[in-house]
């Protein structure tokens, strides 16, 4: 497959010239031009104009047509979806977040599949109904197998038997669904702080807790999807049912994790996690012991990771690790670092902000798509 | 190198006909009587008899030379160093276990090592002093770049620097030095319950706590070593100065953990962690309840493990993972049944008793030792 290998190059380096794709794939000069005229024939890769300056006869450039294949990246969370389109270079032609939550107050997975049905039929229509992969992010465990999502107690009923045919269903092309961190994991790899990190973690802090791990630049998954399922680390004293359906860690160190620690404290009126950070921004000392509280959970929760996987970097994201870092970052590593015999390494905040899991999904998506793409070509060729 | 490939699968087939050697290596047979000429001279290979019966000519058999090479294997604890002989092919030829202790009582790092270098060049004597590798494993981690051993309190001065220098000096023969769980981790992956399994950790419970973790079949290190250094969880309520030197979990769930436990609950007398297992066995209700305890412990570790990971697998070994299973393992797994949501992975006792270190060194001595022997070879020739 000469012509992949040549396609691929194209992609990488393009705009591009013969000589530069010889020197690049280590094949011969008329094994470019067999395969240039190959890849043009069908469609995938076009001429877009010759080199200029220089002495000898300028050469012709080549790129790839980012139109022939296009991906749609879905970040499915209890506070809003979040939705990317891309072309099959990757570049980013629509974005669009909305509510998890209807208007007229509906939930459930029947209303949360109409949603993402609406927001992809908007999206198509930018890439002319040509979808050629959708990759979604989701809280929980994709169940392959038995085709249904476990542990994703923050969208009610989304664990149901039937939703997910149900959902493949109603969208228009493929759609391969994700742990969201995971997936937002890989973008961090893509896009991030992850890039070329040989071991890393990225962990969320939200309304969920959840990790995503690379070793060796590679996605860890676990045996059945579930690595990184961090929630139900066994700490804190929460009510055993809430730590059945929530787990132990997320019982505590979430959002509402934090919002009973407040109201514990003595925190009056109505309380979000949003409200308990501002707070102790502002001073207030009953809200900064809560965060306090919260830095020990979650100190603990990286110090099980660093015992175990030992890895290069910690990338925090999520409603709290991310945009409650600027008061919670430094206690954190204080404590880490207590808890950690050789140090604690490297705990940074993802600069993805709320993008890390909807770039990790157009990433994964793209790959799908360029082998699907062209496959498809030269099936039709 | 058709000779490196003919050499490997020589070693794994053996005694072997040429015929079989071009089909498993893809080779032509010329080229393969070419190689096993070169292997010959060099004396890496011999003749060892023809194939009888059956039709035809009858073929010439080829086996390795397995005494041009000897791997030591080395298991340093605080109570037993054991160690191994074994030759190129594996076959182990002198198996010996020592005190750590000296009969004079006689402890620290220049005592250990006079030991080890006595046991070495007892075993070197059966391979004529041709020793080609020695590995060792030890708790700790080896930190290469610093050439020293960190986070072994239960060897003390182990950890001084110039010990890892002036062990070296002393050996006749190169020594790799490993964190000795994760050679277990190897010893049950190679002749073990791990042989064939993608992820699998090996979590040893003794005079100290450690974990080997084998991701996709390949032992995962981390980024300084220190990956499955899960004696540093932070578990338990004990003395902070304690487990700045063992960690939070071997505090409580390490054989001194197990006695100090034992004695709260009002045990008396002489209390070593295999009394409190004996009595147990016995009936003995506050021995029951200590023993309950350390399920806990234990539970709640591999907890940790199962959320992060997600191993098809779990070995258990060591003093109280191994010998004490009959008395721990079934509440281990009732307790990690209810903390793990997608229930737990299957956890069993090591069928390597207390060989999982030496034979994980024997198998990680051998790889290094057969690229020596012959690259050895190809020079000389």
């Amino acid at each position: 497959m000469n012509e992949r290998a040549v396609y691929e190059q194209i992609r990488l380096l393009g705009p591009v010239s013969r000589p530069q794709l010889a020197a690049a794939t280590g094949l011969s000069k008329p094994t470019i031009s067999l395969a240039l005229a190959d890849l043009e024939r069908v469609g995938l890769v076009k001429a877009i104009g010759r080199r200029t300056g220089g002495a000898g006869r300028s050469a012709r450039l080549y790129g790839i047509r980012p139109e022939t294949g296009w991906v749609i990246g879905l970040d499915v969370g209890r506070e809003w979806i979040r939705a990317a389109l891309a072309d099959l270079s990757g570049e980013i032609a629509v974005r669009e977040d909305v509510r998890s939550v209807g208007a007229d107050g509906s939930t459930g997975p029947a209303a949360l599949i109409d949603r993402l049905g609406r927001i992809v039929d908007d999206l198509a229509k930018a890439a002319d109904g040509a979808v050629t992969s959708i990759v979604l992010g989701t809280p929980g465990v994709h169940d392959v197998e038995n085709r249904r999502l476990r542990l994703a107690p923050n969208l009610p009923g989304w664990d149901e038997p039937g939703v997910t045919a149900r959902l493949a269903r109603r969208l228009p092309a493929p759609c391969t669904i994700e742990n969201d961190i995971d997936l937002a994991a890989l973008g961090e790899r893509g896009y991030g702080l992850g890039e070329g990190v040989a071991h890393f973690a990225f962990v969320s802090i939200g309304t969920g807790i959840g990790m995503g791990i690379v070793l060796n630049g590679e996605l860890h998954r676990g045996a059945r999807g579930a690595a990184g399922e961090i929630a139900w680390l066994p700490f804190g004293e929460a009510d055993p049912r809430e730590t059945r359906s929530h787990g132990m860690l997320e019982s505590v160190a979430s959002g509402p994790g934090v919002v009973a620690a407040a109201k514990r404290l003595g925190m009056t009126g109505p309380i979000t996690a949003k409200r308990v950070f501002d707070a102790a921004r502002a001073g207030d000392p009953v809200a900064a012991e809560a965060v306090a509280h919260e830095a020990g959970h979650v100190a603990r929760a990286l110090a099980s990771v660093v015992a175990l996987l030992d890895p290069d970097l910690i990338v925090l994201g999520g409603g709290i690790g991310g945009h409650g870092a600027d008061v919670l970052l430094g206690a954190v590593r204080d404590r880490l670092e207590a808890m950690t015999p050789l140090g604690a390494p490297r705990v940074e905040v993802s600069a993805l902000g709320d993008d890390a899991v909807v770039l990790g999904a157009l990433a994964t998506g793209l790959e799908t798509a360029r082998d699907l793409v062209f496959a498809r070509a030269v099936t039709e060729a």
